[in-house]
């Protein structure tokens, strides 16, 4: 069964919070880490793992290793993948008619059978308690209704599982937020990100489908995708929203919350 | 245009022969890297990178990082993906219908646009000149003539490109020839190895197509989904074979092969 869900950052800055609005988010993650931490295994959706522009990914491979930190912050560590989990999530998936894909390296178990990890699951993961994972990855070149249609098959199938599962969406926002920033500032992503917290706040994701495709592209966001996936499972398991918390303490918009049942 | 091909072994045995079978492989992998050393970029599919039951993948990540060794045999070494080549395939697979698709890692360029490598790739590797690479792994539940039809778009792309281009086909083939190896002593693993060596030697790699699944299936091999592939791409640019070895100094087939103009 679904024992919640989250929207966490994979910025850098959460790590090290500087300032009171970046403080006051790591604590939210920290929140949403004790809130979790009775899951038997979380399901993750990346945006910064494997990039397949028009199909989405279930990783099958047994050992999930880190392997690439942002500017140079590295995270080690070893997850193991919730096989059976990942899966259901593959074959229902694929069942529906969604354009998937089943991911494993080099061997298709045992110690060989790896998987790299970079900060857009390392730094979720980092305040999340040590369980195994099955990791998803999105897709941007696919109609938004097979994003939420991938979130119902995900929420069917957790909800049918009989460990306890919680959902994480590893999203950042806006990356056009500042001069010196690598993307400059843009003012999409102000209003991308004012949108997107505060449907968020009230627990409307369906409005997220009503979101220009141009603001979307404009904002230089990293969070979309991985919202309609949420959308879609909060869809088949509606649940209230808590500690939702934002901030920018560099050129990029993040957030946290936390949807218990 | 291509300037060759090759089938290349991955394991760890060549980088250190030890008895005359496998030394010799190893001074015919060095006569197919001194072949195909004034190529401008090779093109290799490997059966341990990413698996995918039933999609073709292209690597688009710009580096390709050693990563995963076997039995601790570790080969360090980055190379650039040639990007508009794999483009080129990637997207000729596409419009020709072929279950496909492209892969990215954490970014989609720059220095955070990076792709694991593991023996699969390192070893063939370790024989060839250092030259931009495009990266393809193959599938096991497809039809067979889906990866000749990959093989014979692959060819049509190199064959119009101004690159001059080698085709590189990572192959170990039965693992089942030795009571001490981990899968033990089948003796499927010696009939598909001699029926292959026989088939390439022949250069009569149409004959791949009667080959049993079942003798496939029961032969535990690496090799057979990739020379379909290479299959493909002759049927479209035929060569000559030359300089064929075979080894098998412990519980897998190895082979070496050439083909040139």
């Amino acid at each position: 069964m679904l024992i919640g869900a989250a929207m966490m950052p994979h910025g850098n800055p959460v790590l090290e919070p500087e300032d009171e609005e970046t403080k006051r988010l790591a604590e939210v993650l920290g929140k949403i880490g004790r809130a979790l931490s009775d899951a038997d295994a979380y399901v993750l959706i990346s945006p910064h793992n494997v990039r397949m522009s028009d199909h989405l990914g279930v990783v099958m491979a047994e050992h999930l290793v880190s392997w690439l930190g942002f500017e140079g912050k590295e995270l080690p560590g070893e997850w193991r993948t919730e096989k059976e989990l990942a899966r259901k999530i593959y074959e229902s998936a694929k069942s529906a008619g969604l354009p998937v894909v089943d991911m494993n390296f080099a061997a298709l178990s045992g110690d060989y059978s790896r998987w790299p990890l970079s900060w857009g699951e390392l730094i979720p993961l980092h305040f999340l308690e040590k369980k195994p994972l099955v990791l998803l990855t999105p897709a941007r070149n696919v109609p938004r209704e097979v994003l939420v249609r991938f979130g119902e098959v995900i929420g069917d199938v957790i909800e049918w599982s009989e460990k306890r599962v919680a959902f994480i969406a590893s999203a950042d926002h806006g990356h056009g937020h500042s001069e010196e920033g690598p993307y400059g500032k843009v003012k999409e992503s102000e209003e991308y990100d004012r949108l997107v917290m505060e449907i968020i706040s009230e627990n409307r994701l369906e409005k997220l489908m009503e979101i220009p495709k141009e603001l979307v592209r404009k904002a230089l966001v990293d969070s979309y995708w991985q919202l309609l996936v949420l959308h879609g499972l909060l869809k088949r398991v509606p649940m209230g929203v808590r500690e939702t918390s934002y901030a920018c303490p560099t050129y990029f918009g993040m957030a946290g919350a936390l949807w218990v049942r």
